[in-house]
């Protein structure tokens, strides 16, 4: 894993070392939680950076048949966590996590040695000095460390936002911004959350929410609210798209129904998440933000960890949706009444991908380059296969060219390698097509070609997004 | 892009200048207008004749910020709307449209050079030079120089197929075939459409359509005027395929509703569809011909784009359609009854590859061999990426050696390089294997597979056909 | 096809002759007939070792235009069929049967020549005259010929289970043990086979069935009488997983009703396999067997064909289920109860490798490393493509050091090729990764390598089944 890591060619590592390693990282999707950041505390351990909420790691660690109370556990020490760990890694071979893992290591600590039980106790105890004692090991100092520019967490309409305006105010030049993610103001199908969720939204926006009317009054205080704090993205979690025929009466209706605790029908909860999408996607075209859409996940399979455990502890799948039309029905209503924003588009199926690339090149506008895009490849195909086939079936389907490229959806402060990751895979993927003779490599092709690498890098994602 | 493009190893380069290069080319399946070939007139400029109807092009100018004006504006010129595409050219690395403007520019025009906006006045002033005088870049002269041996067109039953017949007259050396494609008569779905159209096909077949039995009928008359025309194949645009149970009686019923505008319901439509297919299948099993059928589209997205330019103008996509059991249902009817003519199966949902190489297995008969076909790499999957999935599946879960190959379905007088790239393509896949030892290439063997790339190439469509 | 056939690279070549190559065969998933191997006859002919159940080359001779007299004809010779097989063969290129082919004519007959029709009577005879005088060419003649340590056959519960029996008397050092397939007793929706059915199970566990109660009883019975044959899988064979909510009494009525001969609607249909389903895993979690689905099928797609030849003979295809959803809750409800056993996940459709190597980590335990497996590429994926996007999508989605890897799922008893096959994937494409620098092949890390290469080509199986 030196210098020429996963760049087979010369014209691979002609593009990456001059083209793609040194630029700024704009990591415009990301889960970091703001208060890290705010408060800017050395971490306690590399076990609390590296494996404290990183499902992951939690899942390679239950596949290999490690004890959950070494995973997430209590009653156990963060040595103990580490050296189960450090025992799995070898077990990780062809997985990303075994080039993840020595990338982290490599680049926030200066270790170049592979992990395994050998060494463990050794490299456990290095990490946790330099964590003690770096000052470039703090959440902020990771991030001016990696080269990061800009970063977008994910954050509930209701959050406050304190932490941000916090950092804000603090004087901390790399930009954090808030994205606007609702997804709870869709769950009608989850009748006490929802009520629950509606009285704190309502709070939020001061205004006691009784009627559909409310909702939709408060939701825009908390976008404007959003905009005022540097907000210029929404995102979605969907398992899938909807798009069911509806009027607004209805609408109105149903969610009296739910906030009464009167039973709401499934044909009715698409006709409300319908329209909710609907209603987000006109706000975030009139604020000329970007929206992003998640989808095709099956969460929370597991109902005796999820009892355990709560959400988002690795027991989430890809589903199988055939959502492609309603996804085309959705997005033609934005565009037939003019507020179709700019959107990004991610599948968790990879199979889905030439579905969804093709989709994009629907609602194009031939105004704003790349408007609907192919989002990266995401979570389970965030590694290098899964980014090649993204990136092949938007090459062939769309423009690579105009790919704003890599986040990393994290919420570790140690995962900007990935933007390492993603940059060796493309440059890897562009440099064997240009020795295979598909792309030509002179003149004004050339400059093209390099220019592309930076823009899909970084340029892109800087003029598409409007920060 | 020299004579060895797409071709990295020795033995490709064996295949394909020896066995695949010189080879002519029977494309039967396109959506060339008959009347062009007729009236065999010079084309007015390289706008027209390259960017006029080419929804691939228009798509990736959509997709690369260029307004509608420049790409089927009428308040242009042909040179701005060259111009844009110049500009996008470079913008399309990875995409097959680059290998495939060049080769065109190439193969007709003998333009070696890479387009893009520092040359494109030159060669967009050279082109419409040549278009004014050389004589072999008329439609006519295009086929020829192309090596074309016979092309099958793609027309509706109530055609009057005047202009196959005007080229038929003329002397014209290469065969221009009509094909049966009677989409419009199943559209039971489309109300005032399909009215129209059942009085059309009546005019057409001189009798009045009253009933069902008028309309089943008139479909013979009109079936038997395209077999006296040299038509050996029909083809069907579908979403999916239906195979509901119905009986006789119903359909008929079903038909009085739509002509007498009484609503139909969804049911009724796939139960007529369902029937219609049938019946399709067995006048073509009756004249020994070959049925297509094209599927998994999700057509006419863009509700806008649609009222201002109408369908088949590039808002299209790839649908997720899980029809392969009914599928399975259709072919064992007619297989039942001793009606399954010769079929080609062509999915536009690449992961469908291996679902329909499977198909084929089901109905192979034991007398010609490959009569069921896996089609070609189709519309979005028609590029090197999608050819190679297509042939993979075929390859390993049916037998390559009997596929008939490549077809253009194009609109473009320009898309016969289309043919060389399949073959380049063919070669180079074939030709890694013999590298790697994966294929034998001596003695009876090497005889074999050279014998395998010609069939693939020029002798299976020939023999399967029985034009 | 020498000894380095598949290797490209020279740490496949060392990884394979090393540490591959000369490992026992455990076939735990196989369809051997029990009774042949009780009697340990010679076979007949080559024909009828080679030809006579493998429904793998009858399509391959159907789409390649051979008639069914010389598939499964009865009124031909051995000699025609033989033939006839020899002049398809090389039209096999590309297809995995040109390698099993000569896999097995090398590793049986010690035929280094490729079949063809000039040499096909001379192997023909060749092999006849070696099947008739040669010892090791008896069917276990050819288990001790492969190094086969353990099979596992594929059982009804209704079984006597006898020819098991006669085989472990015999003495015979290869293990062969059965496997509980209760597919019949689910087949609810079939009902005249499930009565009939019924009836066979009551007479094997001595237990007239008047009941749902009843029913259960005689299956423990019987999965009693298999462990003490030394069984330890399960097998079911689905169209897709069944999760549906119902209540134990539906269950019993549901069953009364078929019984008694009146019709079963097709959601209590899918109620009662949804039961079945959780029944089977709880004995199977109680007996500490590991369960296997195979499920995505379509099956018996000819009716035609289904009438002449019965089941199994060549007319089955790739289905599209979306089954996940259902599958995740069908494994939730398990082991919700603390009743979910080693799994293993076989899907037919490789679009859903990703989706069940996903899946796989949902239900992980963190006490048996892989304790929920991603199977095998099964049937129609059983070739190196195949393998290469079952063990991809494993090796970056789960882990593939805790594969249980390959078996033969086969009727024949040449088909232990495969496992040579596998094992020379698997070392090409673990070797492929390691000159490409994305695993270590030095100190702690080679060790490792090379052990999970081991593993996967043995000792997992040997730790995960329990025999």
């Amino acid at each position: 894993m030196g210098s020429d890591f996963m760049l087979q060619s010369p014209t691979a590592r002609e593009l990456y070392h001059n083209h793609a390693e040194h630029l700024p990282i704009i990591d415009y999707h990301c889960h970091l939680d703001p208060a890290l950041i705010a408060a800017d505390k050395p971490f306690g351990s590399i076990t609390e950076l590296w494996l404290g909420g990183d499902h992951y790691k939690w899942r390679a660690l239950r596949a290999n048949g490690v004890a959950e109370r070494f995973i997430t556990g209590k009653d156990t020490t963060d040595w103990e966590k580490f050296e189960k760990w450090a025992e799995t890694v070898p077990y990780t071979f062809r997985n990303p996590l075994y080039h993840w893992t020595h990338l982290e290591l490599r680049t926030a600590f200066g270790i170049d040695e592979l992990l395994n039980p050998d060494n463990a106790r050794r490299i456990f105890d290095e990490c946790n000095g330099r964590l003690a004692s770096d000052p470039s090991l703090t959440p902020r100092g990771l991030m001016r460390r990696y080269g990061v520019e800009l970063v977008c967490t994910t954050d509930d309409p209701a959050d406050t936002l304190e932490h941000h305006k916090a950092i804000r105010e603090s004087g901390f030049e790399i930009r954090v911004l808030p994205t606007w993610r609702p997804d709870k103001a869709m769950d009608i199908d989850k009748p006490g959350q929802f009520r629950a969720y509606v009285k704190r939204l309502g709070e939020a926006a001061g205004k006691d929410i009784r009627s559909f009317g409310d909702l939709k009054e408060a939701l825009q205080k908390r976008h404007d609210f959003f905009e005022a704090a540097g907000c210029r993205l929404s995102d979605h979690g969907l398992e899938e798209f909807y798009a069911e025929d509806y009027d607004v009466a209805d609408i109105a209706r149903i969610f009296d129904d739910a906030l009464a605790g009167r039973p709401v029908s499934d044909a009715d909860v698409r006709r409300f998440k319908s329209c909710m999408l609907e209603i987000f996607g006109e706000m975030d075209h009139a604020s000329d933000w970007t929206q992003q859409f998640h989808y095709g996940t099956i969460r929370n399979t597991n109902s005796r960890m999820m009892k355990a455990l709560g959400p988002d502890t690795g027991y989430d799948s890809i589903g199988e949706f055939a959502t492609a039309s309603a996804c085309a029905r959705f997005l033609d209503r934005l565009d037939s009444r003019g507020a179709l924003t700019r959107t990004i588009l991610y599948n968790l199926n990879p199979t889905a991908n030439e579905v969804m690339a093709t989709m994009t090149g629907n609602f194009q506008d031939g105004i704003t380059p790349g408007k609907i895009q192919l989002g990266s490849g995401w979570w389970f195909n965030d590694q290098t296969d899964g980014m090649r086939r993204q990136m092949t079936a938007l090459s062939q389907l769309g423009l690579l060219s105009r790919f704003v490229g890599m986040l990393t959806d994290s919420r570790s402060f140690l995962s900007y390698p990935r933007h390492e990751y993603f940059r060796r895979t493309l440059c890897d993927l562009v440099g064997a097509d240009v020795e295979a003779g598909l792309i030509p490599y002179t003149g004004y092709e050339r400059a093209r070609l390099e220019q592309m690498i930076e823009d899909i890098c970084y340029y892109n994602a800087k003029n598409y997004f409007k920060f």
